[in-house]
Order: structure tokens, then C-alpha cells, then sequence
């Protein structure tokens, strides 16, 4: 069987999803595959920033923290969120980063399951999470131990009535392998365990259904498939029936009963507004609120079929034009076990990512030798995979790797 | 002795930080007293934040964490803050909200000074410092206790070989009142204690001389007097003598030695980087810079002489014209005792600060009964204090509070 990029067109016009990708800034002269890492811009992004700056920061100052909603924005767009992650309303808060959130939600987690003393995660997961977790076990005031397994696939047969928490991303950064949440959580309960669950790569890019599969806890960042902009303020999940318990330890003045009473004594909020710390950055706020706009009406059903084909047309194109090069597509086969991005080992992956950029092809490359590319369903194209893939084809026949331009190691995110 | 307005007119012709009011987007029908709430705006910010927006996320995405330098911002606006506070390069960095990173100075001081069990603070100092102190005493892995002093000038006579910590603001959030930084670290420093304090009401107003007193840790945002538009992030100082030993319970990505190295185990940065967390909001973070580039070649020394002589003023003026309410100006009575904002306790404060931003003069309100007002040099003039006390003054012979409309509590900042 061949494909030709009249096929990749076709698949194009047939897709549910092609109206979406009006809704973002695109450049003709780039395939962005690094949704993954920084989604794309809304259109509306710079108008609504600019009303924010001028009008609501400029012109109505302090009244903005009640004229223009700014005080609520961490449950407005919390609620938004959880729309697309299957949360109903009050049990989602955006605010702060990942990292901070994870701190947050395990130690919460902790909290209510002081009676265990293990914390179980996966040694391949994002580092901050494993960064993160460490610290705990100085910071939960109590004696802790951290289990990192190597498999995150085996996770359900490591779960036993000694641990308190598992931390789990539902996609992982680097081999795209996803996580079954129902399965997970099903045998987490069954045995007493709360979950905390990273989304960073599985929100928007899938439905996930936290309140269906009983989710206990769940954090995430809204810069990747969200689009909400460069370092946006990230999300924290807590489970209505966790509230009155829960504690953690960032509790400023935002997560109190009532902030503004000035009391010194601290009363935490009721509802996952306890969650909260301090005041949170307004600008970057409403750059979530843009990247939100991006999803109005659109079926996750569609965004996850699309995700998969766009993946598995990827991998199929590398396979019939890139065969002679030891490229070693990482993760599940199975497009129904993975999410929206695929990496590539190869050896010279930093200088062919660095050669794919020069020529507008936009993906990362995570050490030691991982090339990573993202396909978020909203904007990208099946004839960008096409494009893509044949620029990865020219790099290789090209042995970009022998060019001394693209071996200058940088900082990438 | 009379004053009249040709008098305050007369001053800002003499003042030599007239020039800087051009700096900002002002409106000509508000004199805006809430600058130590939230800063009025430069007015180069909205171009500013419109070329981050449209070219750095919009356009060069993910290649502008290097080529706009968005990944080394907490560095560099931290070094530009440190120039304002008396911080030499290396020492600040710019991130999250102020509650967090007193969370972070706080547990850093408490490892170091890990043989002793107490913490000080002053229970009339902004609330949530007192809640992230609260939580410290769960999540600092020993046994502590804090102490709350009800007068924060006797600090130094509470002072002993079992504190810790001793959490301070330069300048009292309701009170005005000013600690005399260098005495205070001379005799915690004697006693073997750690300052942490909080410059939240004082950068930006007065000199800040944080590396020739000595000092330890200090943390404040950037929304006040700095100008760094709404929630923008805040900072965090720790002396080059205690990085080595520094340790904190946010350990996330952008604390790591090598973040870029993806490794499992955590390395902590060398140098003030340590004090990071996670992903930084980039549409905020310039903000900040925008912010302090109204600084750019302003003498602290003359911010200091015209904060002390609009407080004075202000005072003066509600004396002359205002004085058969019971008006009761708190704080210390010496200007140079005290920081940028006076407070003024009055029964129907809530009502009178409303009518007066109906009438375009913009203070604010501190449960139960005070009156706020800031007075920023770089942009208030002496005859808007003038103004001000004018509209003052007339709300009180009208008697404003028995107005239903100035009745109604909402949520304020």
C-alpha cells in the first residue's frame, strides 16, 4: 500500500475538526509539532490581552479584581476546564504551575491517608513530578517512603494496602504511552489508594473522565494542548467528596474562607477553592481563558479519533519513507494505547530536530536521543504529517546530523 | 498657617520626579491613591505585552523560550528588582505569588537554622503570611512553634537564642509603620536568628539596603509599587552566604542543576535558581519588566523624600479640613517612621472610601474601619493629595454614608 499526499488531502477534507483550525494564528511556512510543549495562539489572543492590558490593568486598575471578574478567574476558568476533563463544576481551580499544584494535591492526598506511609510513581515519569514527590517525604510531617517502579503499566499489580498515594501521568512525556484511568483507579480504591494524576499530555487531546472513573485528585498545565500561552497558570483537581478533609500546605489568603475579613487566624475555604495559595497572574489568566475559547463546541470524541489518526498516519509515513535509518518509534503500537505525540529514537535525533526546525518543522528533542513531535487535532493538518514526515526524510538522506550548525546544544523546552 | 493649592501646585514645580508621571497611563479625572494595591500602568506596556503576545507566543512559539529569552526572566528581572532593593546580582529571582515564596524563604531558613524551634512574627502583619507561617509548623518536618507579637517595634526585645526565624514586614500593611531593617538584623544576627522579610509596601518607596545590613531572606511582589500590572509574580532574596545550605520543599524543574538533563534524581541549582518551582507565567512575568522599566534611573533617595512629604501632606491637609469627624490617622506620627500609605480609622470608612471613587478618588478599604490611601511618588503629585483630601472632605460634610449606594459590601482588594 503507498500514500500519497492527495490521500493525506482527502483525510483533510473529510475531517470533523477542519473548521478549528481557523481559530488559531498559523504560519504557512511552518508545521507546528510542538503543541505538546507550547500550544498554538488563538486568534483572538491579542485583542483580548490588549483589552485586558489597556482597559481592565490600564484604565479601571484595582476595580478590575471585581469589574472585570479578575478575583474568580481561578474558578471560572476552573469550571472551563473541567468541562474538558470530565470534572463537574467546584472541583477544579486554576492557579499557579504544575509543580506547585503537585505539591498540593499529594500532600492533600497524604493528609487523608495518614495512616499508610508509601508513595508510589514511575521512575520515566516528567521529572518535576519525581522532583516534587521526593520533597514530600521531608514535607508531609510525617515518615514516608517513595517507590519508583520501572514499568508504569505494571502499576496496578505494585498497589498494596501500605501505600498511601500513587502519582501517575495519563500520558507520558516521552513515550506517549497512556495510562487505563478506570482500570487504575478501580484497583487504587479497591485497595484504599488515592490517585493523583498528571494530565499535562492527555487534556484536550482525549476525553478524560474524572468524575466517571472516580478520580480522587489530578493537576495539569494549560500551555500544552490548551493553548493558553507561554507558562500559563496550571490546574488542580480535587474530588468533591476529598474537600473537608483535605489540607495543603501553600494555604494563603486566596484559599481562606474568607479573604477578606484580614483575620490572622486561618480558616480554609470550603470547596476546592482551598486549593488556592496566593493572588494569581491576571495577564497570563486570560491567555488561558483565550486557549479555552479554542475548544467552544468542539467534540473530544472527534479531538481523540483525530489524535489517533493523525498519530498513526505519522508513523505509518516514517515507516515507508524513512526505512533505512534505525528510527525506533517508542511506545505502544497500539494508537488506542498512546496520545498525541510520538517520539523517535534515533541517535542523531538533537541535529535533526535542529535541521527540521531550519526548515519549518517544528518539533522537540528530549535526551538522551528522543525527537518528539506533538499533533494537537485542532490546527494540525493531515498534509502537514505528509509535509513533516518528508522533511524528516530529506533530513535523514541529507545526513543533516554531519552539519555543524545543528549540533549547537541550546536550552529547549 | 494655611495651605492652599497654589502651595501644592508650587511643590510639584520643585519636585524632581515630575518627569517620571509621563512614565504611566494616568487618567485626568482620578487621582489614584491605591498604587500600594495595585500599580498604575506604564504606558509603554501595552506594546509591550502586544510583541509578546503576537510575535514571541503568537508567531516564534516554543523558539522563544531561548530567542526571546523568556527561560532566563526570573534571573534577569530578579537581578533588575535586587538593583531596587539593595540586592547585588544573583540574588533574586522573580516568581509565583508572595505567599509561595515565603513558604520557600521560610522553610530555607528554618533547615538552616535547624537546631531551634521557634518562629516570630507579628500577628498585625498581612494575614497571609501569618497562614503560610500556620502551615510551616506541619510541613517543616519538626517540631516548631510560633510566637505572634502584638507590637512589631518591640520585635528586637523579644529576640532569643530559641528562634528560629523571626518573619517581618519592613512596612505594616494597615499601620504604615516602618522596622528599622538594620537594627533588627544586627541584633537577630547576635542571637543567631534568621530574618525573612517581606518588602511587599517598601520596594519601591523608600532605599531598601538589603545586602548592607545583611540580611537573609526577603520576599515581595511585584504589583504594587513596582508596577508589574495585576497578581503579576512576585520575588525572592536570599544572601549568597546561604545558598549552599538552602534547601526548599518546591523543588520543581526550574530548581534543578541541569533541568534539561531530564534525570530522575534531583540536583539542586547552584545560586538563588534553588529558589524556582516550576514554569513561570511569561504574559506576566512582562509585566514585571514593564513595570521596572519605570524605575529606570529614578533615585531612591528622591522617591523617599517625596513619599515622606505627600504622607505629610495628606495628613496635614485631613487635620486642616477635615477636622470635626474623629478621624483617626494610625501609625506612627513620624514620617519617617513610616511607609507610602496612611490609614485612617473611621467608623463609616467603607462608605466614604466608595463615595470618593465615585468622585474619581481612589483609596481603599481595610476591615473593619480603615481608610486606605498610597501615595506612589512616581505618579501622585502633591496636587492631587490636595485633590484628594478636597473630595475627602466634602464626603464627610455630605455625609456619604448614609447613601445606600456606598453601603453595599463587595469583594476588594
Amino acid at each position: 500500500m503507498t500514500l500519497t499526499r492527495e490521500d493525506c488531502i482527502a483525510l483533510d477534507q473529510k475531517d470533523p475538526l477542519r473548521y478549528c483550525r481557523d481559530r488559531f494564528l498559523t504560519a504557512p511556512d511552518c508545521v507546528y509539532l510542538d503543541g505538546n510543549s507550547l500550544g498554538a495562539m488563538s486568534r483572538l489572543a491579542p485583542a483580548a490581552l490588549t483589552a485586558t492590558v489597556e482597559q481592565e490593568w490600564g484604565r479601571d486598575l484595582i476595580r478590575s479584581w471585581n469589574k472585570a471578574g479578575w478575583f474568580e478567574l481561578p474558578s471560572i476558568l476552573g469550571n472551563r476546564i473541567g468541562a474538558l476533563i470530565g470534572a463537574d463544576c467546584g472541583q477544579v481551580v486554576v492557579c499557579d504551575n504544575t509543580s506547585i499544584n503537585l505539591h498540593k494535591a499529594l500532600h492533600a492526598a497524604l493528609g487523608i491517608n495518614s495512616s499508610r506511609s508509601r508513595i508510589l510513581a514511575h521512575r520515566g515519569d516528567f521529572p518535576t513530578d519525581l522532583y516534587i514527590i521526593q520533597s514530600a517525604v521531608t514535607s508531609c510531617g510525617r515518615q514516608v517512603e517513595v517507590d519508583l517502579i520501572e514499568n508504569e503499566l505494571e502499576i496496578v499489580e505494585r498497589f498494596d494496602e501500605n501505600i498511601a498515594v500513587a502519582v501517575l501521568s495519563q500520558i507520558n512525556y516521552k513515550t506517549g504511552a497512556l495510562l487505563d484511568m478506570e482500570r487504575v483507579n478501580q484497583a487504587a480504591r479497591s485497595q484504599g489508594i488515592l490517585v493523583v494524576w498528571d494530565l499535562c499530555h492527555s487534556a484536550g487531546v482525549m476525553p478524560v473522565e474524572l468524575d466517571r472513573h472516580q478520580a480522587d485528585f489530578a493537576i495539569g498545565c494549560t500551555y500544552k494542548y490548551l493553548n493558553g500561552g507561554p507558562g500559563a497558570p496550571a490546574y488542580v483537581y480535587a474530588a468533591t467528596r476529598h474537600h473537608q478533609q483535605m489540607t495543603q500546605p501553600l494555604s494563603g489568603w486566596w484559599s481562606h474562607a474568607n479573604p477578606f475579613s484580614f483575620s490572622p487566624e486561618y480558616i480554609p475555604a470550603d470547596g476546592i477553592k482551598r486549593m488556592l495559595s496566593g493572588t494569581q497572574p491576571i495577564l497570563s489568566m486570560r491567555g488561558v481563558e483565550c486557549g479555552l475559547d479554542t475548544y467552544d463546541g468542539v467534540s473530544m470524541q472527534h479531538v481523540r479519533e483525530k489524535s489517533m489518526a493523525l498519530c498513526a498516519l505519522f508513523v505509518e509515513l516514517i515507516e515507508l519513507e524513512c526505512p533505512d535509518y534505525g528510527l525506533d518509534v517508542i511506545g505502544p503500537s497500539e494508537f488506542a494505547q498512546r496520545g498525541s505525540h510520538v517520539s523517535i529514537a534515533f541517535e542523531h535525533g538533537y541535529s535533526v530536530v535542529q535541521a527540521m526546525i531550519d526548515r519549518g518543522v517544528v518539533g522537540d528533542f528530549r535526551a538522551p536521543n528522543l525527537m518528539r513531535f506533538g499533533f494537537c487535532p485542532l490546527y494540525i493538518s493531515f498534509e502537514e504529517v505528509w509535509n513533516a514526515v518528508a522533511t524528516l526524510a530529506d533530513c535523514l538522506h541529507q545526513k543533516s546530523w554531519l552539519d555543524p550548525k545543528y549540533n549547537q546544544i541550546a536550552t529547549v523546552t
